[in-house]
């Protein structure tokens, strides 16, 4: 039977941004594993309470179902190991360095420059929720959070450094082919892609050269997913 | 034969502070591999000249020597492949965004909190060499580099974020144990702790127990080797 992901979706059906579900999107598609994507909402608690979770990535294989994006990796690379997501365990244990990088470095300033276009973007049903659980999150009205986009973008340029360094050396974080510590990094910024019609990276940084590679992968699994419009 | 490391030296020949060369000297002793190392300046060009470099670490062994720190390590992991400092490829590559990380986001704040102390207590003919070369690559002059040193401070416990947060879930960058990536981000540590009697980790922070570990390793290698002393 074919795998179902519960994976967040705005408005339409087919808004699909959150990275958390990209990365596993990516880690499916690595695996040449098929997959059934579910929309979800926010608020859509009671359709995954079956899970014991609020939140998705939500993956249902067979009687088995996983949550949370770093463990669905592990539970792929155990379940389905062709093609590992890591390697080995120092390739896992360094994956978990270079996602609490993203998470805690790169993650926040996407948040600055896309979340007030992302809500707007969201189901009816879902927004007052993101709004109030966002500006808990951060401690202030989204408005003033992405009140200044320009230094934001330049912000997130900055942050970018160490992998921008490492990509003057090899192609991939994984090194001459993508590996899951490439999927976390590029869901940060498939999920800006997807939520505002603004393009943080400089056509001739390494990065985007990279992204652009990722984008690629997969007959343009990532690339092809409707994006959101300029206002 | 005992392989040869040239490894940069303060005014005393037991005084040895330098990031790259406490990167080598733990992955050598990670594969319990001995070495003599021997006390060198920045200014003793004439001393290194057979490796074609003018900076340290030079790593002789027999006939072969090698330079670069990331280069040493590659060459210690084919030529003696116990304990491998990286276990597989893509460990070794996502061990390169670690490096960078290190170099780019940790390596520069501890320079604004240490190269006065540092300069210090460099060799008298290795003073305004030093001077002149770090203030041309900082772009300011060693005081006004260092003028905010508890500003300094705090940034890079903030900056140390990714690393603190692995830690809560494993030990080690390199998961169970120590491998190159650890050995590298430990190295900042051990520069700075080496440079300027000042403490920059508060005891409760997780990366100060992870450094405590580092510097038990090895029968206290790292811990062991001479501090500077309060002014």
């Amino acid at each position: 039977m074919v795998m179902r992901l519960y994976d967040l979706a705005g408005a339409s059906d087919d808004h699909r941004f959150s990275p958390n579900c990209w990365r596993v999107r990516m880690a499916l598609a690595h695996k040449s594993l098929e997959v059934q994507t579910l929309p979800w909402r926010f608020t859509e608690k009671d359709e995954i309470a079956f899970s014991g979770q609020g939140t998705v990535p939500v993956l249902v294989d067979g009687d088995t179902n996983v949550h949370d994006s770093w463990d669905i990796a592990g539970y792929l690379d155990r379940t389905y190991p062709q093609k590992p997501l890591f390697d080995s365990e120092q390739s896992r244990a360094e994956g978990l360095f270079i996602k609490l990088w993203v998470e805690t470095q790169i993650n926040p300033i996407i948040a600055r420059i896309i979340l007030v276009d992302l809500h707007g973007m969201l189901h009816d049903k879902d927004k007052e929720y993101f709004k109030e659980s966002r500006e808990k999150r951060f401690g202030m009205a989204l408005d003033s959070l992405c009140a200044d986009r320009p230094g934001q973008i330049a912000a997130l340029v900055t942050a970018l450094t160490p992998l921008r360094q490492m990509l003057k050396v090899q192609p991939y974080i994984g090194g001459k082919s993508a590996n899951y510590a490439d999927y976390i990094a590029f869901a940060a910024l498939q999920w800006a892609r997807t939520s505002a019609p603004v393009e943080v990276l400089e056509s001739d940084d390494p990065v985007h050269a990279w992204r652009e590679r990722l984008l690629d992968m997969y007959d343009g699994l990532a690339r092809n997913t409707p994006l959101p419009k300029a206002a």
